[in-house]
């Protein structure tokens, strides 16, 4: 029987040990989240995933969605797992209090976040898009809508969409068609059809909120002319409660390789009734900024994903008796040994579970700069903050989806056959990962805002962001004689990273194919420095702590820090001389041969 | 639409300008196989999978196997289309004649074995085992079995099932439990549960003859004590038509991640009537005979499955418009270029078809070998060509599926969200292709059986099978000044090869856990290596060729052969780290801790 136990003892580590977490009680906003609160709300936070959402995740997946008469049905359960998460108040826990919200850290919910795309990577999606909504709206929306939605998203009572995409673009957005005519009152018709809706049409909600990218009668061509509109399924009355049905139909949900309790909808808008958010023509900005908090949600989710299949591979390796130790019998009373014995069975386990170690830490990162960049009192604090989750952003969104990808795979690899079985469970994990690696922005796109907009932005200072305390700390342990092997490797590949740098940078200039050819290979890169980088620091705070109560732990780390250095971080030698290859090779190959 | 269409200029490539056709027609018994026959042979086999195999892909897949009171119903189509592969002869291409078969080469029937995975890796699984069963029985068979079921198993009108796995082992077959007890007769009666049995059962042939191995009542413990058996579903009557039903029976079906249209039985025998093969006790050795050949089928796979990718996302890449080249737009009168102008799309793509013509190329080689093994006139050259197979066979099928999978998932991004659509068919690939790394012998255990088995054989002479020809090539184009790059790439690649090689025998005599820890990533450098070598091989003749009739292809293999040289064979460093840096973090972990 497959189980999912949130790893609570590594999420506090992360947000009290290998951070401060008085750096983030000291932000007035969020002196409540003192360690002990933070806690409880993980524990309660694990109970709704771990007995709610988790025993629904293989059902959802045999059942999927069901689309009748242009109405979607969740699967079974769905609807009371999604009315616990309302009642507990999860889909306000860092939203502001003045709508409603629990008002704690970013650096708190993500681990909300995580535990939730573990235990049913398909029901997060419901409430994931809310808080890319929620955030659109807070900044771009005027008050009377701000007042009027942002209560009932926070609460969970309405859910939101992104609708971008059209059958034509997806990553081009300055193809789309959809068209908004303004009408004599304050809003808008609104006429186009958009595809790939992740829970555009639904039951679990009284209201969904759509908002929407579409073009003025007076716009310009291409992405300059895209405005925002915010699209209810059913207007609010004056009450404020879901009156008269809007003109935005589901026409269809598809068929889907996995996440298949999610509805991903086929969105008709026939003259809706529409608001303009923001500035007209602006809608690329407000929607950047709905995007790039899905993106980190994304990257949230290549980690939860990593985390369940990693559970559900050590587990089975522990249990399933197959084979003698090579160095002889390990279990003599049984009649093999357990598949844990096995050099390549840990070397696969160590893999996985060093990446989920580092991406929980590195995800934590991000998010308390996302804490800064919102509650710093300072505005160059903010600033700072800002810039390093700027650089980050595709980064966690790519990496995290790639390498998570990669680990789901491992973890079928473990089971052998009874992996490729449906009702063992762990492939529909590889087919549910495989999606994070697409949306918002496929994870070559994210490379290329990396390369292209994040890298020569205010000459470097995003990069510099992230950099800057590597190089100090590298400097600072440069005499620490016990952490010198984890210093010497991050060292070298931190060296790698700063000379692909210059090389992107330089060449790109000459010929801007350069930074697209290099760009993937410098994402991933990137990535296994900041792993590596979070390895060493996890390390030395390891072994600072080792040898008391909690030794088991600490020493668990040490060696996982190890492995990631040994066997992980070494690939940054490879990615770097294919970068330094450039990209005349692959311009040169003929477009027909293809 | 998607359309399959068979690479039979590089299948020709291969066969006639890499590797030297005349030494295969030298060989008595292939005389026939001139390039003009098998270049017809191709052709044919192309048309079989074009325009029968591939239209039925997608829909087997979404209709699946069908159980029905103990029978196996297959989807719409594939009892037509399998009656036009028996029809074709394409059963018994490289059978004996004297069984019926046409006695063609390994080397040209690895073609079609290609383009049968490629236009529907599920119907291949129904032929796929005969060829196991077939030469197992060639081998091992009495000389009345051989007259009895060799014919029938050519021409495709029986077919055939290895019949290992039971639920508590898979890999450790020593733990089976399924046993014999011999009659009066010749004959003994079987009886265990079997499963993970590839076309167990189904409704292509009339009969199906199952290999299942089982213990005699007086067997030693352990693998030592495991004998083979032929049980047919139908007895054959005296006229040798299928007569009275057999107690061997399929008790379900398995609900499974891919390969949908291919049936996974779970088969019960219940005194089912068997008939032993070979000697009793030595039934391992008849099952490695069968499943060597399998093994190099599944690699067959894991090409087959990466070259219908590429050619999916290689059509979509050329076909969908979405953005403009970062160096300016190249198709103006179009709303936006195509993604091909894009370098990391190019990037992908390159990955892709650089994999599959180097695998296409090691196939080869190693198909010529069976064929040397087989029919060599010295028993030298037999031997030679054996010890090649040997060392080859777990690369083949590891490197091959594990490599063909990720190349899978490279189609699928390229194809964006729409790759993750059911309908736009490339899914189903990441999703079949996923079993072809588990079935036939994980490919942890093809690394083992490298590292542990063939390495250490005769002290290293299968090793060298492969070493020799390398480091003689590179010497030989040591002083080819066209070639140095190439020359250069492979040789530092093949230096890391043979470091590893020395370490690894060095380290597993004071401690065994040292092969294991460095037998996956071994294996994988390995591959590269081969593939690199190959790479530089076809780079050499391309470039003696150039500029001639057929200019496109030989620029095209030129430019994929240093792009194969630039941005894949790299990773050769990052391996050999990971491999140097030893077994004893992994092994310190903490079992519990996992």
């Amino acid at each position: 029987m497959a189980t999912y136990t949130a790893p609570l003892r590594d999420l506090r580590f992360v947000y009290e040990e290998l951070f401060d977490a008085e750096e983030i009680t000291a932000l007035e906003a969020y002196r409540d989240a003192t360690p002990d609160l933070v806690s409880a709300i993980y524990e309660e936070g694990a109970k709704l995933c771990q007995n709610e959402l988790f025993p629904l995740n293989r059902s959802g997946d045999e059942e999927g969605c069901h689309f009748e008469n242009g109405n979607v049905r969740t699967p079974e359960g769905f609807r009371s797992a999604y009315a616990a998460y309302v009642d507990g108040g999860w889909g306000g826990l860092n939203c502001a209090p003045e709508f409603g919200g629990q008002g704690m850290p970013h650096s708190v919910n993500i681990a909300l976040e995580e535990m939730l795309c573990s235990a049913n990577l398909s029901f997060s999606t419901y409430p994931g898009l809310t808080r890319g909504v929620y955030r659109a709206l807070r900044v771009f929306g005027s008050e009377a809508i701000k007042q009027l939605y942002l209560p009932r998203l926070v609460s969970g009572k309405w859910s939101g969409t992104m609708c971008l995409t059209e059958p034509h673009c997806g990553t081009d957005l300055g193809l789309l068609r959809t068209r908004a005519e303004p009408t004599k009152q304050d809003n808008y018709r609104i006429t186009g059809t958009k595809i790939f809706i992740t829970a555009g049409e639904h039951d679990l909600t009284e209201n969904i909120v759509h908002l929407v990218l579409a073009r003025l009668p007076d716009s310009p061509k291409g992405i300059k002319g895209i405005s925002l509109f915010l699209v209810p399924k059913f207007m609010p009355n004056e009450q404020g409660e879901p009156g008269v049905r809007n003109s935005v139909t589901c026409a269809s949900i598809e068929h889907k390789m996995g996440i298949k309790a999610s509805a991903t909808c086929v969105m008709n808008l026939q003259e809706a009734t529409g608001w303009l958010v923001g500035q007209p023509h602006r809608g690329m900005q407000a929607m950047f900024t709905m995007m790039n908090d899905a993106r980190l949600g994304v990257g949230m989710q290549g980690l939860g994903i990593a985390e369940i299949a990693y559970q559900a591979a050590g587990a089975y390796a522990k249990e399933r008796l197959q084979g003698r130790s090579i160095t002889g019998t390990k279990q003599p009373d049984k009649p093999a040994d357990p598949l844990i014995v096995h050099p390549d069975i840990r070397r696969i386990l160590l893999t996985m579970r060093s990446f989920t170690e580092g991406a929980r830490a590195l995800t934590c990162w991000v998010a308390r700069n996302l804490d800064f960049r919102d509650k710093a009192e300072t505005e160059e604090a903010r600033q700072a903050a800002d810039d390093f989750v700027q650089v980050m952003t595709p980064i966690v969104k790519a990496f995290l989806t790639d390498y998570g990808f990669e680990v789901t795979n491992m973890g079928l690899q473990v089971h052998g056959g009874h992996g490729y079985i449906r009702e063992t469970g762990v492939e529909q994990y590889v087919r549910d990962a495989r999606i994070t690696q697409i949306y918002e922005g496929a994870n070559g796109i994210q490379a290329l805002d990396l390369v292209g907009r994040k890298m020569p932005a205010h000459t470097g200072r995003y990069l510099r962001s992230f950099f800057h305390p590597v190089q100090r700390w590298i400097e600072e342990q440069s005499t620490n004689t016990e952490l010198q092997p984890f210093v010497l490797s991050i060292s070298k590949a931190f060296g790698r990273l700063q000379l692909a740098t210059g090389h992107i940078a330089q060449a790109g200039l000459r010929n801007p194919d350069e930074g697209g050819a290099a760009a993937s290979e410098y994402l991933r890169l990137f990535g296994l420095v900041a792993l590596g980088y979070l390895w060493a620091r996890m390390a030395q705070i390891s072994i600072e702590k080792q040898g008391g109560d909690d030794n088991a732990f600490y020493a668990a780390k040490i060696v996982t820090a190890r492995f990631f250095m040994e066997r992980v971080l070494p690939q940054t030698g490879s990615l770097f001389a294919a970068i330094m290859s450039g990209s005349s090779t692959m311009m040169e190959f003929p477009d027909e041969t293809f």
